[in-house]
């Protein structure tokens, strides 16, 4: 019997991976986290990350929760679990948490951001952190196509279906908010909803960036989503500038 | 006769490389952008930096100048030159200069920053751009004691012997500014001066970090610095916190 849950904050590199989780081909951060779990606590345990993330896509905070049938030592399981992790993997914080709490089921709400580097000359350092974009970009043009998003949608025509699994059955989702920040090199757009769909973040900024290089117009986004079909859309941006930023739960508001 | 000289604004990330200056044991930045330089010029081409910067040190702004016999279409160069060179070395500008131009004797100030990750748990993206440091950091005594190194003075007991090339005759410095900023996971400390001897700006980061620590005091540094004596001062910061920031000469001014 399984009776405690523990509840852990993940934050990765995602540059090395195939995407946080477990896959048949390729090493995963689900799976590198559960290998080097089994050496400490001598048992199989699998976690429960709070959602996907792709190949090259990064995590300020991913959660993940799983059970286990013995009270842990927390202090010391964490210390040992990022003493046998590879650096560009940490577990930022491990606490128990009720035996009802699911990483995924949950959540309330989840943050992404997307880093832009803006700049005819690329950046020699962080390239695998953002997308470098040389072309000028109308960033008010942007932003009123950002907020055409807000609200409740069925974002199917910005949504792929993952190669394994299957997609959401309900596409529908409310975005609460896209914020345009400038920072140093660029901008970074952030995406706040009660839940993502596979590549709906980078979908929508690969639009955005459309509209903001005079390719595509805003006022095309009302009868894209109305459509529900992807191919209307255009390409999603890069993986490498997208980072998941949080992760919120109801008892924790 | 080479009748042009050219001066150039490079950007590296320096964890791939050993160092800026060409060496014989290893492949360095100055080396790679010479060998893509000969491509497009059809000719042997010296260029000389501001000065060397280490294994794992990084650039924003390191200056290099060259000559060259023929007039070049210097942005038709540029855009070669960044197109063959690997993606971790930028230049980012590249323009005529008097053929008095020297970027090393023709340098007035430079400034570094050294950045310091200060968590108990490390970042997983960002380790090849700072020194991660878990224990409490002392920042008041940290700022006390980096004021105790503004102004002029011999900095022989925080310089080494480089390994090749022959150590500065002169080991008299001033210091202009060295400010502590606090940045995103923790600070960077700003160094400007006429000049810095070889691992000059590590060697005074560890003694602050030792002071910041308790190991050390502020109090001891007039009698290290008068002392002439490396050994006096402890070890040098990891190198991968260290950016070269900017040069700057006197006609830009």
């Amino acid at each position: 019997m399984n009776a405690f849950c523990y509840k852990m904050i993940i934050a990765y590199d995602g540059t090395n991976y195939c995407g946080f989780q477990v896959q048949p081909n390729g090493i995963t951060i689900q799976q590198v986290i559960q290998d080097k779990m089994q050496i400490i606590l001598r048992k199989q345990v699998s976690i429960r990350g709070s959602g996907r993330t792709d190949a090259g896509v990064h995590a300020e905070f991913q959660v993940a929760h799983f059970h286990f049938s013995k009270k842990l030592d927390i202090e010391r399981f964490h210390y040992s679990l990022n003493g046998l992790l590879p650096k560009d993997i940490r577990i930022k914080s491990i606490e128990e948490a009720p035996l009802s709490f699911h990483a995924q089921y949950s959540a309330i709400t989840k943050t992404y951001h997307y880093h832009l580097h803006l700049d005819k000359i690329a950046d020699p350092h962080h390239y695998n952190y953002h997308w470098h974009i040389y072309e000028k970009l109308d960033l008010q043009e942007l932003k009123r196509a950002a907020k055409l998003f807000i609200g409740t949608h069925d974002f199917t025509s910005f949504a792929n279906e993952p190669c394994r699994g299957s997609a959401a059955k309900d596409a529908v989702r409310t975005l609460l908010r896209i914020d345009l920040v400038e920072q140093k090199g660029g901008i970074r757009l952030e995406f706040e909803a009660d839940g993502f769909l596979y590549k709906m973040v980078r979908n929508i900024v690969g639009f955005l960036v459309e509209v903001a290089k005079g390719k595509r117009s805003a006022s095309e986004i009302p009868a894209i989503l109305a459509a529900k079909d992807r191919t209307k859309a255009g390409p999603a941006a890069m993986p490498q500038g997208l980072f998941l930023m949080e992760v919120q739960y109801l008892l924790e508001k």
